[in-house]
């Protein structure tokens, strides 16, 4: 009987070893991708593309197995050879080659030129061939900073006490209600995609105290827009027992400032690839809705048009003045007026027209809504005849209420909308790998 | 200007302070919901659940704010007092009650009594009343256990050098093709809701050469047995430049010992709750899928009914017999025949009727579906033109290995039946928050 021990010796050198001194001048097998091809006449590098990064290998004469002219981009090779130092290689290491073993060739030459520093193309063109696209160093490493960002969430929620919970994509009905959602008959019966885990969450907090998700949401809207998707990553947490809505903010400044420091730690490569400087989070500034509104609409002189919501100039103009005035990238915009906030946003006791809740701008842009929940079931109820809801289908939510429930709130992170700011891009799509609007069903 | 620095002081006492000797017959507050209330006349036992556990406070007399009577179960409350030592009491500590704080009142009695050990109701019921049964310090405990398989999993698969991806829920074909897909209408376009991230991670793979990714996957299949849902959290990977099919399985071997580390260091209190043994992960025993056949065939006088699949009871014998034979709770059962696995799995060159696949079977049941895929293009547009189906609908998938990619596979890990085994239950329903069944879309 043969046995799986979990333990397997790669018949490949590892990246570490590669760079160490351990196998200089020794040698090393070497696996990856043909990324490019210089053959200088008497010489040619072929660099191979590897999850680490790109690595320099040298076929300084043919060999009786493997003559330059046999080599293409996209093949995927296992060269032998020996380690040597090359100042000039990338990470000042090169593999001078003595046998090449071709895994895999590719049928037809690439349609992009994913060997370029950057990707010389269209966005539209980028998504109608993200599987070759992404093959492309910096393309690949958006992606890198976004696992940190997922990563960094789930690491600083588990510290904080807090329960990772999977919750329905499928359900009878949507959280917020209205004509966002995508219905679907499932066994005949009617069904939506879930467009946020909002009253699951809710209804854990009254099991585990504190949750989080990170799952993908469907909306149904008709934006098209460059930071609208209609299927996204959302990075939920829901806390009982808050003493107040910004402990809620505090949270989420405390998520930013862990995310920040694992970027540092352990995505120097991508950052540096990208050229991205990380924001300080240290201190994060406040501000009341209405005082926010007033501020940029005088110091830019611009109009108020809308008193209940934040237009997407306005919230660039927000972002603009809190960078301007206290070198600030991010801001809470806290106490969004009732009218515009869900039902079960707890109204602010000291003046109910508005509500304990905040988003997060981030260099001008909402990537966060949050804000404390009514917790108690009567005042629930009467916020739902308030505004002449209907309670069905929201039976199961209620009950949780019904049989007590702590003082809670909570927020939403979109996941693509926080890389996108970070890196810079001027469009949601560039961080989403198979990203879903109105037009765009494919790849 | 207000900032928010990340660092909160909570009103409350932390749990491990209630814990150490530093608070010891001194004031702290402690906050929770009601879970049980035992009043012996001159003094009442409020014990409080908390997301750490159970606490005991209390009150010794009625005092001024609160009087016993007004007590309720599933209230939340904050009350302070002076922590003891009491050897009775769970964690041999109490606190001695000086004053409660309701933070709020539940308007009906609970429906379940969610306070006793075991949950004294069928499967049906506590679904129905999901946000209330799970209140149980038990029920609650199971999905605890399930974070920590998906924890481990991302966690050891990032230190294998694994990027974690987010692929689409929603799009124009399924992977698998066939009848077993939700269909919805996405923007008056035919979609189809993922059954499973298989054709991205493969995609990926040419991409970032190893990837997993956590998510929910939608099988419209009209089963209703005590191992199906509808809808389930997938652990899946894929990894490329591998030297065999064995080494995806030294992966998933490693990731088990890993998931039973992590359990048994950090989810001890829930393991205890639970009374989990968990089992021996160093060495797992690997079989062929006929010699399986034969072994139980033999060993149990069953006469081999299929021969190119495994039934369900089949599967338990396999279990069972690897169990007896060699002490192990896991087999991996390879090379399933080539008839029964998709288009995209790669024949075994020594035998084609047969794949470079595998299951791994847990306590009897399959709880992984892996193996090595066809990674040339010329090779997969074969086998799919053997098979007589459609590229439609595939371009971009068979579009990365046109342009080359290495030798890869991967696997699917049934997230509630890993569980569902490791926790000893009968029904798949135990361990999914809120499962979706034929007949199942609520709560």
């Amino acid at each position: 009987m043969e046995f799986m021990d979990g333990k397997w010796k790669k018949s490949s050198t590892d990246w570490e070893q590669l760079l160490s001194d351990s196998l200089l001048n020794q040698e090393a097998v070497v696996e990856g991708a043909v990324h490019s091809i210089r053959n200088m006449g008497d010489v040619a590098f072929i660099i191979l593309r590897k999850r680490e990064g790109l690595f320099q290998t040298v076929l300084e004469r043919d060999i009786p197995e493997c003559s330059v002219h046999q080599l293409k981009e996209a093949m995927t090779v296992r060269v032998r050879g020996i380690l040597k130092n090359e100042a000039r290689a990338p990470h000042g290491r090169e593999l001078r080659i003595t046998d090449v073993e071709i895994l895999s060739a590719p049928a037809e030459p690439l349609p992009l030129a994913v060997d370029k520093w950057k990707l010389n193309t269209s966005l539209e063109a980028k998504l109608n061939k993200r599987p070759i696209a992404l093959r492309n160093i910096r393309e690949r490493s958006k992606f890198r900073i976004q696992e940190a960002l997922v990563r960094a969430f789930r690491d600083y929620l588990y510290e904080n006490g807090f329960t990772e919970i999977h919750t329905p994509k499928l359900g009878a009905r949507g959280a917020e209600g209205g004509a966002n959602v995508f219905k679907l008959s499932y066994f005949h019966k009617p069904a939506v995609l879930a467009q946020s885990p909002q009253f699951y969450k809710q209804m854990m907090v009254g099991v585990f105290d504190r949750v989080f998700e990170t799952g993908p949401v469907f909306r149904a809207e008709k934006h098209n827009t460059k930071r609208h998707l209609n299927e996204y990553t959302s990075l939920d947490l829901e806390m009982g027992y808050i003493d107040s809505v910004q402990e809620i903010m505090s949270m989420e400044t405390g998520y930013l400032q862990y995310a920040m420091a694992l970027l540092k730690n352990n995505y120097e490569k991508e950052l540096s690839l990208l050229n991205i400087e990380l924001p300080n989070t240290e201190r994060i500034p406040e501000v009341r809705f209405e005082k926010a509104k007033e501020l940029v609409s005088e110091k830019y002189n611009r109009p108020v048009r809308n008193p209940y919501d934040l237009e997407p100039e306005e919230e660039a103009l927000i972002g603009r003045y809190f960078k301007e005035e206290y070198g600030s990238d991010f801001v809470f915009v806290t106490h969004y007026p009732s009218k515009k906030r869900p039902f079960y946003a707890m109204d602010d006791p000291a003046d109910p027209r508005f509500t304990l809740s905040f988003d997060l701008l981030f260099r001008g842009l909402e990537v966060t809504t949050g804000g404390q929940r009514i917790h108690d079931y009567r005042q629930l109820i009467a916020k739902i005849s308030d505004r002449g809801m209907e309670k069905e289908g929201m039976e199961q939510y209620l009950d949780a209420f019904k049989h007590g429930m702590p003082p809670h709130g909570g927020l939403g992170i979109g996941l693509e909308r926080l890389t996108m700011q970070l890196l810079g891009e001027e469009n949601v799509r560039e961080v989403c790998l198979f990203p879903r609007d109105m037009n765009r069903l494919e790849p």
